[in-house]
């Protein structure tokens, strides 16, 4: 009736039913590979997470194309009151009036008013007001966007490409590394791998979660070489490179840590496949002396070299 | 008297000596149904908290009246001081100078400044300069307000309509069913089940915290079937549905995530009542294979067909 | 040589040595009772701390008198340069030409830019650029500061004056009462006790985490009693009030909790006086049925009718 | 295979082969004496976070030269374009016409907008309506940015320069002292001290985390003494100054505390070499009987008396 410790529990949240050979429940980058179907666009919007995630460049074409879009509707608007309601228009042919217009709009809603142009009457004062407060506002909106982009924290820390299975002390051990190459200390840092594995007969995949030579770092200056040793208890004892493929291994990875830069928790997440794990080849060591400390060479990251397993 | 571990003790911090039918202690949508007497206007108030809390429509209706209030009593000071300390002023009569007046304080509050009227007199410019400093600090509270509208974390969790009461393996479970619509990634999801029981004779409840097959998932990136198995140590085990209706029972639930995208913990409530239990209904499996991924109807969230009890 | 579970250890890190009659570690309002000799004023300083935790009043105050000071030191610059750089002077007398660059420099450092004004030579045009460039950085500045105001979150706990030592069950219990009148939900709340008494020969004071009913409830939606039962193991046994008197208690109290509306964790601290203690009092049940929920008189809090203690 | 609680096993994340003479793995400042060699600048840029970190002299010059700059570019568009189409341009040499176009600029990108000068053709236009939103955009940055400066958290712990071996109840401690000059409240500090020794024959170093007198206080109102007993158990038993010179030692501290005045975690480091270590001094008791509370000589944190050692 308790079966919440059992090794092959799945306390992940993740499927147990699925397994059709190249199975993957998170992709590389630490999404997960699962599609939603028949939600409503707008239960699953979220504006404010979509304009903070998406790329700089999106993000300012976005911006581009909203202003340039409402600098359109109110020179509209302007065209629609009358020209001769704004004082200081020149242009004589619609397209000049126009883009006579559009500027004007645009030094409205950034309240910039140069006031070569100005509104005169009632209708046109009125849309200059509003359009002035709705400048206003976009621009408080934008504010919010800028600091919340730049203040979002994200876990920046890059795995080694494969995973290896290395001799470790008297045995054999599953190891990969992680390195955080930005200047955010990242503190007490910790790590979970959980292995998924194909059974052979039914149709379920078992989930254990892996003993480590250490769960938890308190701080990260550089690189973390994190190893799970092959003893007779865990599910990779006795398994060949052959038997893991079949098995379909996939080697869930979630790291947590305290981001000191931006003061926030940050999560990473990322997975080694059976196919990306090189058996018999050791990482190198990296640390070097430098002055009264040490220098790594945080490019070798995936540098490797063959080592006989015991 | 160490009372804290028992099961019939109360560590919700609700009240326990309510009992008339038809109690609740929390309302749907997982807000308290408790009412505060006797608790000054002031000492409720948290303005930011409000306007950060209200709808974008009830929001945005009190920008609207403030901008245009602010604007009428600008206007009538300009009026008062008179309109000749304004160069630009055209109109004549009353009407038309106040709204003069108003363009040209929302020209001022929003720092537009066109030019076309701008004030002479050492009175005007006090004013006009004092509500310039007001623009710029009222703007300030907008942008601060917009952003704490934007970056607000809220669990986002939706709950099946129905629990049920449906065979689990050799037994029966109460179980219900969370999905997380948006695309926030929620993770280290604790869920925790409080059952209040009327007592037959006295006027007290009792609270019991359910034993589930799972507290806490890791991941949480579609869909969660939470179960409480009904063994003999369930204060469900022997009783029939009409016992459970007569008993009052509210399954209280509290959900505690961290979501991602805000880098912040958010909780998620609700409730449900006796009447909303379906017995003999079981959730139907829905998660299908897409591609190397997997692939889950969200719509189908209240799903159940029937399913004969242990 | 591991004294940390010890009662009478102080592992709230204040001073064990201060014996006179009315000593008080915490003021009635959390703050500590403490005053830091010789710390540099920049060192102790923190502006935005300041200017976040100071009164509305204060706040704009300060506000007001620096927009008033940054345009008489520029309008002092403006009149250094000559105002005959600048168009649209019209006063003649020194004063009115310094209202006039005042007015200028308001129009400037809010970036109005009436225009009615400008800067014609390069000096002017160097002061007004940079003014304008300080008017948006305070105005910056301003923005964050508003916003660190609204959103700085706060335990709006409020605690009955006096504490009770009133029957419970079959003893006596030590007893205060907190409440939240704020709408902000706090949850998961903590509470921890602490006993503060002199001894009686030297001039120690030994400090005694006190046992209690319930250190943590779930929610908080109204009032929560906090109950120590006094049992043979309390270092409040066998105490008459007059010598709980002579021993100078203080009672320590810390309240940990989440405040939802903010998503932060909130502190409030408060301590009781042997002499705010009222014996064989008992606190008023205040929850009435109302609509399907229930009704509490919040005002009530300090509410109690004698009761013979056991 | 469980080596995770030995005491001589490093979880501390640093490394564990550095040996030579002189070796520090943190700075006094907390920073990580390690250089990260072949990281890509931008792998290694956060911008935000630099920006956010800098001295404020830094950061003004960084806004003034970015603010100079942008309006020389733009100051160079306009002339391009031709300054026929502006108008109010009153310069015939170069330099003159350049200087009125770069105040034009700047009264552009602060949308200050005198409207002396303005925008007559369509190319004229385009240009000063991009810059007044670049204009808004870099604002609501420095917006950002400013109140990214002054929210950010930061332990504001002093260090005792030196720790002190004292006699510490019938035994002898090592000890040091921390105090917190600013007015923040820190609140549930946390402290762990690690030792680094060399070892003797290999080129290996061992970590021992410290039994303390007390690990954690809730409180931290003014200073706080943190004690090692040397015990037998104790790494350093036995040990005189010259051996702990020769082993090289290293006292690594890292403090986490709750800053309740921005409602944040966090952390500081330091640590003490074997030569910052005074044998057989004592810390001066500093706290002063002030009111009914205490008062304390935060400058004294040094003050150090002879004691002899047990």
């Amino acid at each position: 009736m308790k079966p919440k410790n059992k090794h092959n529990h799945n306390d992940l949240g993740l499927d147990t039913k699925t397994v059709a050979e190249g199975y993957r429940a998170l992709n590389k980058d630490g999404t997960f590979n699962v599609r939603k179907q028949n939600v409503s666009f707008l239960e699953q919007l979220n504006i404010f997470h979509s304009l903070v995630s998406m790329s700089w460049l999106k993000f300012l074409t976005v911006l581009a194309l909203g202003y340039f879009t409402i600098n359109i509707v109110f020179a509209s608007l302007y065209l629609i009151i009358g020209m001769e309601h704004l004082t200081g228009i020149h242009g004589t042919t619609p397209l000049d009036q126009f883009t006579e217009a559009f500027f004007f709009s645009a030094q409205t809603i950034t309240t910039l008013g140069y006031g070569q142009v100005a509104p005169l009457n009632l209708a046109a004062n009125m849309v200059a007001a509003t359009e002035s407060l709705l400048g206003l506002l976009l621009f408080a909106l934008a504010t919010g966007l800028m600091y919340g982009r730049f203040s979002k924290p994200y876990a920046t820390i890059k795995y080694s490409t494969h995973a290896v299975i290395a001799p470790y002390q008297e045995i054999n051990g599953f190891m990969f590394r992680v390195v955080n190459p930005k200047n955010n200390q990242l503190l007490e840092v910790e790590v979970s791998v959980t292995l998924s594995l194909k059974r052979d007969t039914t149709d379920l995949r078992d989930f254990h979660l892996l003993e480590l030579e250490r769960t938890k770092v308190v701080f990260f200056p550089t690189m973390w070489t994190i190893v799970h040793p092959i003893t007779p208890s865990s599910p990779l004892y006795g398994l060949s490179a052959s038997e893991v493929l079949i098995k379909d291994a996939e080697f869930i990875v979630m790291i947590k840590a305290f981001d000191e830069s931006f003061s926030q928790t940050v999560y990473s997440r990322s997975s080694y496949k059976a196919q990306e794990i090189k058996w018999g080849e050791k990482f190198t060591y990296l640390t070097k002396r430098y002055g009264t400390g040490v220098s790594i060479d945080i490019s070798s990251i995936d540098d490797t070299h063959t080592a006989d397993l015991n």
